[in-house]
């Protein structure tokens, strides 16, 4: 028999008789705990005992228009659950008695359910009406533009490539077995390549668009698929192709360059070798032009002067060998060549070994291997000849005559690969982000002891200051890239030295930082970052390589600090004796500035949320370190010291000088960004997102800048508070600044994730 | 016809012409660089280049006897070759050329061949006798010595034990398939457990010899061999084994804990939920006491309650399983239950399902598993009723009768594992620093444009700065944590409270730091640490998971700073108003000490290398810290804001006093150690190795210190300047450094190890 009205002292225990039938929560252990406080509660008369009691008989549950009617009563009240209540279920119970009866007070009993069975609102809040209280995400902003903010003028190439990528030979899958892995990358790469996508940064003759930006933009995306991909894909086209594309000159743009593109054309980028990574000007292999067979002969001479680490080497039919080009008895230095690796059945040619690199910490996908050449004979059209050529008679010729310049222009082709590199890297740490912040927004652990919910661990604080930080850096890093690809696309630009500098600093600055936000990232997901269905082990073992290849780290910040030395001295010396004087002066109102205590002691919000103030410390920073950097060497120098040596001993103060430059120029970027986005309420999230990357770039070298006396103790804690209540003031709108990163929905198949 | 005498000219070219044939170097490029250079030399009579152009053809190569005759007239001479020379080989011609004819020029066409072919002495260094001028490594000090020192008093089962895993089943090799992965890590554990390793730790009746500090030194060494075989062996022996020995009474040993030892009963420690990780007293498995059939019920209530990450999960037979334990209604708390879990043909008992975690970023030779229980049956003697237990009469008693106290007391037997944890990512750590410097000892890239040999990396001074301080660190470490594992050993040590704050702080201190230090060895390594075999790859995802598992760092570091603050309101609040008035004085004499600018401005050497000043500047930090820390908490709770939400609010403060404690606490035990040391030389060693850990530490929360005006800039850049002084000083010593580690030659497989 079905009840159709309840007692006030039944009615109150409907809420919580509602919740463990519809789950299934009945177990052992809840009717022991319910039981006995129905058995204890001094408000139920015996009739209400009995009934209650009936409903938790296990072998023989209550009927489902029981349930329904339970269900009925709850809805009619209109009463809705208020999950930050101390007991919301209870509480809830409360207020339906009040609803059905008039007066109800708070049965402490029902809490002791509560509290025994530890039953939580997310538990059951979906069997209620929920009265939203604690908003996950703010609905204020819309991650659609967002993310268009960030696809600028490639908008539409990268729509149609997150479409293009939504089908089964894309989706991500567990590979442990290299053979297996390989296999499947090279059908991806494949099928990028039939479909015009590898050609995409050449000319139109070529399949391509000659559109650089568009080609790094989707290169981004194939990061959210699969690192090896990014990789293999980046070797193929961007690497071998461009190889051909950059140092090749017309002939060979017309027989190779068109079927790279396709990938119909297999081919490696084979400079690096196991005794020269660092170091290209001293690889070891040789190309000896003889001129009774008019060809070129390329040679591994020593031991550990084999290529090594050459993605593709096992696939490919072809590579771009950079060898010590000898003409006439004379070494004339670096140079490339085409040398055909495999026949049609692909086996090497006669001369060429190939070995398999074998297992890597990540990017397994990726056939990384070593080869040697024996005495491999190619002819001489072969070599790229772009920047140096043998001509018919025999003798060398570039039109670049000094070697190192020659160098150095040939390498500088490789820079629109340190962009991608840093893309790639810089979209790994956006997938990690993702997951994470996702993750954050469901995960809950912990609590006020006195109440049933616990946090949502996005809520902590110190997680907040965890991601929060590495979102901002993101966005400020994502749009510094764009706009260095575009600088670096426009032919417009001539002198390419000054671009060159600049991406060796983001590189490393940006790889380094991805590396570090994944790591972040996994730590934040806790045991369940570590499971490779949740993507962030792979991220991590794939973009771990990204601080070495395309030029290692340490060594790129010391590149890009001699760049930005040169100019320091062209500007020295260029003018004379009032340039220099005019330097100093410069240097001299930096210093008071510094030593002013109003400026240094200056904690007010309106003067630390200013970009001035900002940019200011950015430029301070890295005008005195290039300054105390060249006065170092130069008094090294006066000492006799040899320039090899003075460098040496000022290599930590390099380094610094690189990140610093690379961090100013990030801010100085995104703040010109900023300025372009013409809605007022998005500008103002943008500008936040930069003021936050500010403060917490500026807080990172907070010792730097009180050593200096530019902060003083105060200024630098105010700094650390900003960043703190900052990225919770961003905390509404973090979920929508990671989906503003735009990956695929179909992308983000980690389980967390979702 | 063999030449037996030889013309000044010829004698010059000897040996060039020795080291191309003794190393079949001649290839089309060394012949015809070398033929330019005969023939432009002006140098050679008509005859002497007729003589050495005939020594150049490949296809009739000089004679044995010729080869063989070189050699005798080079070392006839005893002239050494001399590394350093900037033109090594063609200074070496010119000394010969001295020895046999009394006078000859350096000849720069010589010169010509040595720069244009690049050959560097490290190419042909075994041909000659070598003058040696820059030292690798310095013999000043013994590694054994060293080894003996970190050894201690577990000498002999430390030497034992390295002897003992030098056999076939313990050699590693590279693992792809988790299921022959865990079948052979099994299989490895199962060896140990046989030959009372795995018992170790327990009491002799169970086939231990009660020694844990002897247990947690030869845990290190299986992360030598490998992560997931240390893991598989510390779930095995250490947590379920240490679960029976520690939580459950004699019954429980008798029938367990023998075969738990030897691995014939193999178990799990089921703690962790999918919902509940670092939250342990929100777990959602319950165990309810039936009284009719006198037995406990385990059951998992909802979808996330399951047990996850559970280490050994596919291999046990048995569980150790955390639930709260309902007795008559009433939860009583978590508290442990040995749940039976496969029949003897290892399928699943009724009511148990157990899924496979799946691979992971790293330790895929453990079977990490998910288990649900379905009303699962166990007799209430399964209950581990140390601290808890279900009397006869069907009702529960606990001696500890705040829930709070026995909650912690249980957790608290998992100090141990704690310990053993920082340990295992010590190990890690000390194996990628020993891979990292014998690879810097070997590796050389870029030089001197003037010079031929390129130099080590390690004489890099950016290089010794990633790599020394973190040796030291390591060293500070090793004794930290064999002082802790002492302390926790010892039984007359009642109140363990303390031991679990110095725990807490220091395994999240220490695994951060292996972490870090391996991923700087990754990068130091460049491509090569990439690569599987080089191990440091392997390490890189085991280790990284020790930051999260026996303790998440953030929620540790909490912890301890709670634990701290415990100490510091008990110091308060006990003896009244006296120690009130004596700790402020404290806090006064800190602060005037601060505020000294003799004391913040001082920079001499010996005021920087004091241990004086480290201690002083730790003690200050910690004691600071506590204090603000206090304050600020009293102030929150002051205007009525809960404590949970005033923990809440000063989160980032908490974990810096966390970090800081611990540093402290390291520092102050490596002190102590330093002063057993017997032999002088070795103490100054030692000694230096601490004064490096101090100013590093000093230097990497340098803003701190600044802030607080305890450093002027001057003294914070001089400790900058100190720890890359340090760096550069320990070079020589850096070999025999990582030596002392003890790691056993076979062990060390990476080949750019060797």
């Amino acid at each position: 028999m079905i009840a159709t009205t309840y007692s006030i002292g039944t009615l109150q225990y409907i809420p919580f008789f509602y919740v463990i039938w519809s789950d299934d929560l009945l177990s052992a252990s809840e009717v022991s705990v319910i039981q006995k406080t129905i058995t204890d509660d001094p408000s139920l008369d015996a009739d209400e005992k009995t009934q209650l009691l009936g409903w938790l008989n296990r072998t023989n549950p209550p009927q489902d228009e029981e349930i329904k009617h339970w269900k009925q009563t709850i809805s009619n009240s209109k009463i809705k659950l208020i999950e930050s209540d101390t007991y919301p279920l209870t509480s809830f119970s409360q207020r339906l008695g009040n609803f059905h009866c008039g007066s109800c007070d708070f049965n402490d009993h029902l809490k002791h359910i509560e509290i025994n069975l530890g039953i939580q609102p997310n538990h059951y809040n979906h069997l209620f009406d929920v009265e939203v209280i604690h908003e996950k995400t703010s609905n204020r902003y819309n991650a659609n533009v967002l993310d268009s903010l960030l696809k600028g003028s490639n908008t539409n190439a990268v729509d149609e490539f997150r479409d293009f990528l939504d089908r089964p030979i894309f989706s991500w899958d567990i590979h442990r077995d290299k053979e297996s892995f390989r296999a499947k990358v090279l059908e991806q790469v494949q099928v990028l390549g039939e479909k015009g996508y590898g050609a995409m940064g050449y000319e139109e003759a070529y399949g391509g668009t000659a559109n650089m930006p568009a080609y790094a933009a989707i290169f981004e995306h194939l990061m959210f698929i699969d690192g090896s991909l990014a990789v293999k894909f980046g070797v193929q086209f961007g690497l071998f192709g461009g190889s051909i594309q950059k140092l090749g000159t017309q002939k060979h743009h017309n027989q190779y360059l068109g079927d790279a593109g396709k990938a119909k054309l297999l081919g490696c980028f084979a400079m690096t070798e196991t005794g020269h990574g660092s170091n290209v000007r001293g690889i070891k292999t040789t190309a000896t032009y003889d001129k009774d067979s008019d060809s070129l002969i390329i040679h591994t001479p020593g031991k550990n002067d084999n290529k090594e680490y050459i993605g593709n080497a096992l696939h490919s039919t072809m590579a771009s060998v950079f060898a010590q080009l000898i003409v006439d008895g004379k070494n004339e230095g670096v140079h490339a060549i085409l040398v055909p690796l495999r026949d049609k059945n692909h086996n090497p040619l006669e001369g060429i070994t190939i070995e398999d690199n074998g297992y890597k910490l990540g990017l397994n996908g990726v056939d990384n291997g070593k080869i040697w050449f024996n005495q491999v004979k190619v002819p001489r059209e072969n070599l790229l000849n772009k920047y140096g050529e043998i001509r018919d008679d025999g003798t060398y010729f570039s039109s670049i005559k000094n070697p190192n310049k020659r160098f150095f222009t040939m390498l500088g082709t490789l820079v629109g690969g340190r962009i991608c590199v840093a893309k790639g890297a810089l979209a790994g740490a956006k997938m990690a982000l993702t997951i994470a912040v996702k993750h954050a927004l469901n995960r809950r652990q912990f609590n006020d002891s006195i109440k049933i919910q616990e946090d949502l661990i996005m809520d902590y604080p110190t997680h907040q200051l965890r991601l929060t930080p590495a979102v901002a850096s993101a966005y400020v890093y994502h749009v510094t890239l764009e706009e260095l690809m575009k600088r670096y696309s426009d032919d417009a630009l001539g002198d390419k030295r000054k671009i060159e500098t600049q991406v060796a600093g983001l590189k490393s600055v940006i790889t380094w930082f991805a590396n570090t936000t994944i790591q972040e990232c996994r730590e934040a997901c806790g045991g369940k970052g570590y499971l490779t269905e949740n993507r962030i082990a792979d991220l991590k073992g794939d973009v771990d390589i990204f601080t070495t290849f395309e030029g290692d780290n340490n060594v790129l910040l010391q590149l890009a600090a001699k760049g930005i030395l040169s100019d320091f001295k062209a500007e020295f010396n260029s003018a004379g004796f009032t340039s220099v004087l005019k330097l100093l002066r410069t240097q001299l109102t930096d210093r008071l500035s510094t030593i002013n205590p109003i400026y240094s002691n200056k904690v007010d919000s309106e003067h630390l949320y200013n970009p001035k103030f900002h940019k200011h410390a950015f430029t301070y920073r890295t005008r005195r370190l290039t300054y105390t950097l060249a006065m170092r060497i130069r008094n090294y120098i006066k000492k006799g010291i040899p320039s090899y040596q003075a460098f040496l001993k000022v290599q930590t103060h390099l380094l610094a000088l690189g990140k610093a430059y690379s961090v100013e120029l990030a801010y100085d970027i995104f703040s010109e960004f900023c300025e372009t986005v013409a809605d007022e309420e998005y500008r103002a999230l943008i500008q936040k997102l930069g003021t936050l990357y500010a403060l917490h770039e500026l807080r990172s070298d907070a010792t730097w800048f009180l050593e200096q006396g530019y902060f003083a103790g105060v200024k630098s804690k105010a700094i650390r508070q900003r960043v703190e209540r900052l990225s919770t003031e961003l905390r509404p709108h973090i979920e929508v600044l990671v989906d503003g990163f735009g990956i695929p929905k179909h992308a983000l198949t980690a389980p967390i994730a979702k």
